[in-house]
């Protein structure tokens, strides 16, 4: 099979009606009919496939799902407390969902207020990955004009941004609580973003713990803090959910909550979903049949990228939220029996159909390297469209071009996987994540990876753990030489680091680049013969 | 080579010093010492690459450099008129500069009114790729608490898209202008977008002609619609100008020069990147460089994706520009001399250090299908920092990450290129526009494909149009069957368009669930057996 060439427009919509998958409780129907898989693929896969199920009933049971770091792998029981192998976590997913609604409704009704102003308006959220991406995600998803809070996001260390965004935060910042989001409480960007709005409250005269609300494990350096400066409160965040899937605990319910949205709606929509996920028979299962259409695209090696393409605006970061839960999950050097497999499944995508005037030139005709999931939304907006021609709305176009661009590719031999939702609620938005989070578990059974570890995001994080160091020695190199001017070569020399000279170098620029440390640099005859000194 | 297991850091740092590339005018460096070309891989090179020079200077000497749509490729013109092989080109540009200018100075300072406020204060650009993207990146990039006017964007036909980005715009209406932006005049969703919001103006009493302006091309179907209906002006869309290559025209200048940013400094940038990238030592251009690097990494072939991370919240958007830029130009089926080749990069990303708590765990342990442009901005904020720990800055950490996560790739036998700017002003983003502008234009040539065409788009929106047909077909058909329910299969036969009753049954779905039409859909036995009427 290689697209319309082969297979006429009614043996296409035969295929369509065969593979289609409807899941009644949440309303959606994922298509496979223009994914190029043989018909015994389903049947071939089902040995790996009852093995998938078989590992996810065992995780849901609370087995060690994640055997490097020890850990249960819980976030389907945030929807589901019941469920929890333990009554002390059912009570701790229910308690702390209850303590989020209570905390909502305190503060919305003002009983819970800030230092100075009379309410609290708007929410500044500092996190990064799964302590960011999720509640981005919801906000910009579900939030419109009636939110009861304006969000903010602080999701990295770059300082202009942070000046930014407290731009815009402006002079309601007396009215603005802050979330400190961070389970081990270490993170350095987000520690680095809570001292730079520390600061910004203390500038104006406020005590940042009467504004501040922690979300974070038990006992973390993040919650010492919190207790140690006052905050108004501390929730909890638990070993047993990763980042990336923690948007339906506190991380993701509480500011979704405060900004007005239906969070027991998402939870419902995703435990309805889960229990569609729990079916195995295939058909009928949309989260294993995406685990198999991804193996089948990428021949289980991940050799296509998922483009992801929502026909929708309002879903325009799921596909950076995909990004991580797809890629930090399953993007492995080893399998779980210790052998080197490198796996993976690079994820981009915008929406349809701005992306259609950027890339899919190249998606039909270039290189043919990817897969594209389109997902549809059936209701076009709240109340009727007037029509933009005779029979046709706005809607009806995206729809066309949803359609159209699906064609296209087909002709071309290019596979799409098409998700069609009814809208984007808080139910729909549950279901969809959890979708997700489902298909990638299975698919990791699938090539015998652990989905919920991380292992290679740490070496990354010593080796900047070693710029800072040499920055620190250099500093203070400089400072003790009072105002001898040096290049690069000759400081890394003098302060025994010469295999680390292009790090000194590099720091060096950035440091002269930037007033706060007091390190002028004097050009030199060559660019790598500039001196810099501390006066 | 294959990381610092081979290389010594000593050995890197000579690398380094080496292979930068630094360009004094604008202050950038691009370093490729952590690229694994071997020694004598430029000097293959260079027989491909000086074509390529001679090409890119027919091009600007005005060439056919498009020869599919026998046209000229003139953005390189747009920031040094002079240079522009015809005296009427070179005119229409300085005059069209001056008209912005002008037309910005006249509204700032309140001679250009609005009909009922004083002033206009915000602006919406209804656009869609080349018309959007651009304007996107720079109003984002170099916006911020001083603008003059705030903007908003269109940039799709999603009909809940545009009232969530109305009620943002909110009762500042009537002091909103609105810039419709169409080279062809026919691109549907942007005439979808005018419809809507000239219908927002409507519904508050207000004349849309007295709020609006057209960039368009002459005589284009916008263009006669602005003159018909008292548009306060209509500035121009040359053909010798590309969509994805038009932020330098009136397209991205205009919005730009509203918003209060200064575009001399970014065609001064530009026109200066032009400069330094017109040199024939390879190693003093660096966009010779990064054709090069690219041709390396994917072997000639994009076997490995662009992953871009800039390390600076305000260039988030600079992927989703380079997505448009590069795969738009490079992902081509056919060579210039006709054999099938299906060329192209995949590019995505973000920012950092964001995407290192995203997917950076595949990038150093996954499937190895990329290499990484690492973007570094020495400049941290305006002012000075605040340390957050002994010696260091939240901008600091951010300079430790990319060096630290460079690091955990480089070990990993992961590939990245650093570009290093000193800042995001006006002028660096003209000369990182025009840096990438010119190095997609010499990667075409080493693959002798055409940069300035994009014939795979057409097919999408035929078949679209195609769809809206059939929609068409089947609301008038329903109309005039008088509420005789049918199914998909039914209608579709009873139109005459059985081999399309796939789409018959998506757009029928779709037409239910949405109230405009007056489509009602009865359950059937089977999900496919549902019914259909219009009473």
């Amino acid at each position: 099979m290689a697209g319309e060439g082969v297979m006429s427009q009614r043996e296409l919509w035969e295929r369509y009606k065969k593979y289609l998958c409807i899941c009644p409780t949440v309303g959606f129907t994922l298509d496979i009919s223009r994914m190029n898989f043989a018909d015994g693929f389903l049947d071939q896969m089902s040995g790996p496939l009852q093995a998938a199920f078989a590992a996810m009933e065992a995780l849901e049971k609370g087995a060690i799902a994640n055997p490097d770091e020890n850990r249960r792998v819980g976030h389907y029981w945030l929807r589901a407390p019941e469920m929890s192998p333990e009554a002390g976590i059912g009570r701790a997913i229910r308690d702390t969902l209850a303590d989020v609604h209570w905390f909502a409704e305190e503060l919305h009704e003002g009983r819970i207020a800030p230092q100075t102003a009379e309410r609290f308006t708007q929410l500044l959220v500092i996190g990064i990955g799964g302590s960011a991406l999720g509640p981005q995600l919801v906000a910009d998803a579900l939030g419109g004009p009636s939110d009861k809070m304006r969000v903010f996001f602080f999701d990295n260390t770059d300082p202009d941004g942070m000046d930014r965004v407290l731009a815009q935060v402006g002079d309601k910042l007396p009215e603005t609580l802050t979330l400190v989001v961070s389970k081990s409480g270490g993170t350095k960007e987000t520690r680095n973003g809570m001292l730079e709005a520390e600061r910004a409250y203390q500038a104006r005269g406020l005590t940042f713990g009467a504004h501040a609300v922690a979300i974070t494990g038990e006992h973390s350096e993040l919650d010492q803090y919190a207790k140690k400066n006052g905050w108004l409160r501390a929730f909890p965040m638990w070993d047993w959910v990763g980042g990336r899937t923690s948007v339906m605990s506190a991380v993701g319910m509480l500011p979704a909550r405060l900004q007005g949205l239906d969070i027991d709606g998402m939870l419902s929509g995703a435990r309805d979903m889960d229990r569609e996920t729990r079916q195995r028979d295939v058909l009928r299962n949309p989260a294993a049949l995406l685990a198999l259409m991804w193996y089948h695209a990428g021949k289980g090696r991940g050799t296509q990228d998922m483009v992801i393409l929502p026909y929708k605006d309002r879903l325009l970061l799921m596909s950076r939220y995909l990004q991580q839960l797809v890629m930090e999950s399953l993007g492995k050097e080893k399998a779980l029996d210790g052998k080197v497999v490198n796996q993976g499944i690079a994820v981009y995508g915008n929406k349809g159909s701005t992306d259609q005037h950027a890339y899919v030139q190249q998606l039909r005709e270039g290189v043919h390297n990817f897969f594209v999931t389109f997902i549809e939304v059936l209701k076009d907006r709240e109340g009727a469209s007037l029509p933009v021609e005779e029979n046709a709305t706005s809607g009806d176009y995206l729809l066309g071009f949803l359609l159209g661009t699906r064609r296209a590719l087909f002709e071309k031999g290019r596979e799409s996987i098409t998700l069609t939702v009814p809208d984007v609620s808080a139910r729909t938005l549950g279901a969809l994540i959890a979708l997700y989070e489902r298909a990638v578990g299975f698919y990791a059974s699938l090539v015998n990876i652990n989905a919920y570890h991380q292992p290679g995001v740490e070496a990354g994080k010593k080796a900047a753990g070693s710029v800072l160091e040499i920055q620190r020695k250099l500093l203070s190199h400089l400072r003790g030489t009072k105002g001898t001017p040096g290049t690069a070569e000759e400081l890394a020399a003098a302060m025994g680091a010469t295999d680390e000279v292009e790090t000194v170098f590099k720091v060096l620029e950035h440091l002269a680049a930037n007033p706060h440390h007091g390190v002028k640099r004097t050009e030199g005859t060559t660019p790598f013969g500039a001196r810099f000194s501390v006066k």
